[in-house]
C-alpha cells in the first residue's frame, strides 16, 4: 500500500485497525474465505462472525488459503456483542429501499464518514441470501448502497467485501481533520439506554404497536450521542424509570 | 446507477458499453461465474474469454446462477484475436513488479484514462494461479494495480473484477443522495420537547441541581432531531408526562 498516510483516520489511528468487518449469520463457507482474502488483500483485520453456522466458520478457518485474517476471526452469539465496542455502525446494503426509514450513503461518501470517526467502525453485511435483516438495521447508524445497477440482482458477499474495502483505501483528496469533541457514545451505551428507555415506556403505557424496542434502536443511532450525552439520558432515563416504578 | 451521466466518456459513449472484460486462460468456472456476476452488477455487458478450458467454460454459462453476460461471452483462440478490436489494453496485476519494462498505474488514475479514451477498451485479467504472462502483457499498453497491501498475496479474480469495475463507476464528486433525508426539526419543536421533558423530570424528582432547562436544550441541539424523529420524542414523553401526573 503506497501512500500509507492516506489511510490515517481523524485520531492518528489506522484506518485498516479501526475498522471491523462484521458478517451476520454467514452461511457459506467460501464467502466467509472470501471475505477474509479480501480484507488481508487491503490490510485489514479485525473479522467477526455472528451467528455463523458452526460448520461453516469451521470450514473457513480451515481452509487451504485461510489466512491469519480467518484464524483470528471471532464469534459473537449477537449482533449487539459484535458492535458493542464500536462508536459507528455500518450496515451495507446492493438494494434500492425507499421503505427504510434508516439513512443511505453512496459508498464513496461512506468512506469519507469512516475516516472522520472517532473510535471503532463496524462495517455489517448479511447473509447472501437475505441481507441485512431490518433488526439488524436498527443496530446501524445508517446504511451504505454499492451503486450497481438497479435490478441486476445482489453482489457476490466476497466482491462486496471487497469493493467496500478497496473504497476505504483508495486514494481520497485530502480529508479535513474536524476539531476533537467529547468521545462518541459506543453501541453498548446506547443499548443499554434503549433497554431502560423501553421499560420506562410501558411502565407508561406507551407501548401499543410492534417494533418498539427496534424503532428506538434505530433513533438513538440518529442522535448521535456523545458519551457525557449518553451519560445524562441515563440519569434522566433511569430517575424516571424509579418514580414509575415507586409508583406502581 | 444514479447519476448514469458519469459513465459518458469522451464521445458520449457510455462506459459500460466501452469496456470489454478479457479473461486470459481462465480455468475455474466458479471464477468466470463471479467475473460475470461483477460485470452485471455495475452494468457491463461484453466478457471474453481466452483459451478457456472449455470445460470451465461450459460450466459456468450452464451454471445455475448465470446470467446474460456469461451467455452473451465469447471465446478467443488468442489474446490477439480478443483485443483486435480495442484502441487502448490495459493488463491488471496485483503484484509490485519492478522488473517489468510496462507503465504501471494506480487504479484510480487508469480508470480517468479509460473514461478519456475513444474507442474500445479491453481490459485483461489473467489466471488466478499465474496471472499475466509476460507475452500476455506486451499486447497491454500500459497496466493497471488494485493497491493491496505488498506481501498479502494476490487478488481472488471475481473480487479483482469487481473492485476495477467499481472504480470505472464510482461517482464523480457532486452525485445527489439516493433518499433524501426527513427535513431538521425547528426551534419551536425543540423547545416544546425540552420543555415537555422537563417537566416529567421535575415530576420525576430528578431535578436538583440549576440551569437544568439550558443543559436540556443544549441537548436537545445536539440530537441533531429529524422532524419525524421529534414527534417520536414527544410522544414518549408526553405518554410519560401523563403516566406520571395520572399518580401523583
Amino acid at each position: 500500500m503506497e501512500g500509507g498516510a492516506r489511510l490515517f483516520g481523524r485520531h492518528g489511528v489506522f484506518i485498516v485497525e479501526a475498522v471491523s468487518v462484521v458478517l451476520v449469520t454467514p452461511r457459506n463457507p467460501v464467502n466467509i474465505g472470501a471475505a477474509g482474502r479480501a480484507m488481508a488483500n487491503f490490510g485489514f483485520g479485525d473479522l467477526r462472525l455472528v451467528e455463523a453456522y458452526r460448520v461453516a466458520a469451521e470450514e473457513a478457518r480451515g481452509g487451504p488459503h485461510a489466512g491469519q485474517v480467518l484464524h483470528d476471526s471471532r464469534d459473537f452469539a449477537t449482533l449487539a456483542d459484535a458492535v458493542a465496542d464500536s462508536t459507528l455502525v455500518i450496515g451495507t446494503t446492493s438494494a434500492i429501499r425507499r421503505d427504510l426509514k434508516v439513512e443511505i450513503k453512496r459508498l464513496e461518501d461512506a468512506a469519507v464518514a469512516v475516516k472522520q470517526n472517532e473510535g471503532r467502525v463496524a462495517i455489517l453485511f448479511g447473509s447472501e441470501k437475505f441481507g441485512l435483516s431490518n433488526e439488524d438495521m436498527g443496530h446501524c447508524h445508517w446504511l451504505v448502497r454499492i451503486p450497481t445497477l438497479e435490478g441486476a440482482g445482489s453482489m457476490n458477499l466476497g466482491q462486496a467485501v471487497a469493493v467496500t474495502l478497496y473504497e476505504l483505501v483508495r486514494q481520497a483528496p485530502g480529508v479535513a481533520p474536524i476539531v476533537s469533541e467529547e468521545p462518541l457514545a459506543n453501541a453498548a451505551m446506547l443499548d443499554e439506554f434503549v433497554e431502560r428507555l423501553y421499560e420506562a415506556l410501558q411502565l407508561a403505557g406507551y407501548i401499543h404497536t410492534e417494533n418498539v424496542i427496534e424503532k428506538l434502536r434505530r433513533l438513538s443511532r440518529r442522535m448521535n450521542l456523545r458519551q457525557h450525552d449518553a451519560v445524562m439520558w441515563m440519569g434522566m432515563v433511569r430517575q424516571i424509570l424509579w418514580k414509575l416504578k415507586s409508583e406502581t
